[in-house]
């Protein structure tokens, strides 16, 4: 099955359909982070230093690192985001080592971040954009690393998701001409909130499904943006991310630090077949639970015999 | 798509492929409640009441009624359970209007059943047992009502579901010769504890997804099933209920007054579009996001035209 290989100096993460979900951490990112921006372009590190560490003890397996600040002193981006990037990945590095997901719109961004980077890391993002296209496809040859490609293109986002679907099967083909194989494009089919389309759900769910069996590619989101405007954001995402895993979702861009999505996700994990023994469920809600952990790990009962029973405890 | 209609004395509630997916209360059954059981053989039906008031507020749809009161005084069920079968039916008709799902494993007392229900019940259950699909099968007919079929049989329950699956057909293929249209037959693939089987959510997603497009049938299970003797069951069990829907669950025999679960269910509809406007999940929320609510309904938002953004809130 479809394996994204990353690398940190040290650490190997895959991105794969039979891999535990992967979680990419969103918080380095000074987009609506006014604070964090302001920090930034005062050569601040402190709260970048501690998203790293707390995200990654949140059980994040990759990070993004955004370095889009508009500085108040140079509003070009191409001049200034190149320099931040490097610092930003530099840094981090000294204080996690995860693989890290270079996440920018500028190019020369990206191609800083890459040359900094030790291991294998994600690129974030090529879109089917014909310009963007010709500028990172060669950039992601040279360097031989896998990128997210998200599924919009120059006429914008399709609210078809056959449209974004073909967007899609177009970057994979325009990589696959660079040598690029499909496992290292991870497409992101766009997620819309429910509260501006009541489809979009059904749409990533039946989009994921098709990328996964018709692309062999493996794909991500932006998970949170499903329940922008609604209230009890967490308990929709929370929902949302295991609908998703089970219709083949491999990864996502979010915020390991809400308890909600990530206990969903461990719990998606273990019904996936995909925590052996339920080890990471159990070493992380022991606490929740102490009368039940004294029943054995899994792996003793399933060796114990215990079997079904037709009426649930209440 | 596949509609199974059930029917209180002034109630339609549709378990279907395209409709919110419905909950059957399982409160009441003495099956593991000591205290209940003692409560009904001494004729106590407080807590019977108190139970059906506050499934149906909490949500349930269906109420599933089981009157297996093992007696101290007579242990024979086929003298005692029809008799309070029709006791808590009646009782329960009186308390609240929405439809029953009869549960019984003896024959007198799903027909007992059957004879004072007012409306089109659920009857729960048939298995592949042969005895029991030869009695079963022509009460069925004779009452025109829809039946909840359990995918075990002769041999027991198998732990392959391609042999479940295949009892399943057979149930249907059965019931056709009688004269029972598929969309009356309502299969539970059976839920085996992830804790005793680690293929188990596995398994029942891929047999939820053949049952609805080969059998064309609705689907149910006994969801608590999943999370026996995990720690933190209720996150479990709000996991896997969405997972089983996005792969085409239609309804679950499950406890309604647990708030994690239900969250998660709405949360599911909303995401399958099945929540008109979002107005169900609005309105249960609202106390919880004053804020947000100000944003308008989502009708109102969509009539404006808010869109996608591409960065998430954090």
């Amino acid at each position: 099955m479809t394996k994204t290989v990353l690398e940190s100096l040290n650490k190997t993460v895959i991105i794969g359909h039979d891999e535990p979900f992967c979680v990419i951490g969103e918080r380095i990112n000074p987009t609506g982070r006014k604070k964090l921006a302001a920090e930034l372009e005062a050569e601040i590190f402190d709260t970048v230093r501690h998203d790293a560490l707390h995200q990654v003890s949140s059980g994040a397996c990759v990070l993004d690192i955004n370095a889009g600040v508009v500085y108040n002193t140079n509003p070009n981006p191409n001049e200034t985001e190149p320099i931040l990037m490097e610092k930003l990945i530099t840094l981090v590095q000294t204080v996690v080592d995860v693989p890290l997901c270079i996440d920018s719109s500028v190019p020369a961004a990206l191609e800083a971040g890459l040359n900094v980077t030790k291991g294998r890391p994600l690129l974030n993002s090529v879109t089917g954009e014909e310009e963007r296209l010709e500028v990172l496809l060669p950039l992601v040859k040279k360097f031989n690393v896998p990128v997210v490609a998200i599924s919009n293109d120059d006429t914008g986002i399709s609210e078809d998701p056959d449209i974004r679907f073909a967007v899609a099967k177009k970057i994979v083909q325009r990589a696959s001409d660079f040598g690029i194989p499909a496992n290292d494009i991870v497409v992101d089919p766009l997620v819309m909130p429910i509260g501006a389309m009541a489809t979009a759900g059904q749409q990533v769910f039946k989009l994921v499904k098709r990328l996964r069996e018709e692309l062999k590619v493996n794909t991500t989101c932006g998970a949170s943006n499903i329940s922008f405007g609604l209230p009890n954001r967490h308990t929709i995402n929370a929902t949302f991310l295991p609908m998703a895993i089970a219709s083949g979702m491999s990864s996502a861009i979010m915020n390991p630090t809400n308890p909600d999505e990530m206990s969903a996700i461990l719990a998606a994990n273990l019904l996936m077949n995909k925590d052996a023994n339920g080890s990471k469920w159990i070493k992380n809600n022991r606490s929740l639970d102490q009368k039940t952990e004294s029943n054995g790990s899994i792996g003793e009962r399933r060796r114990r015999g215990d079997r079904h029973r037709r009426s649930s405890p209440r």
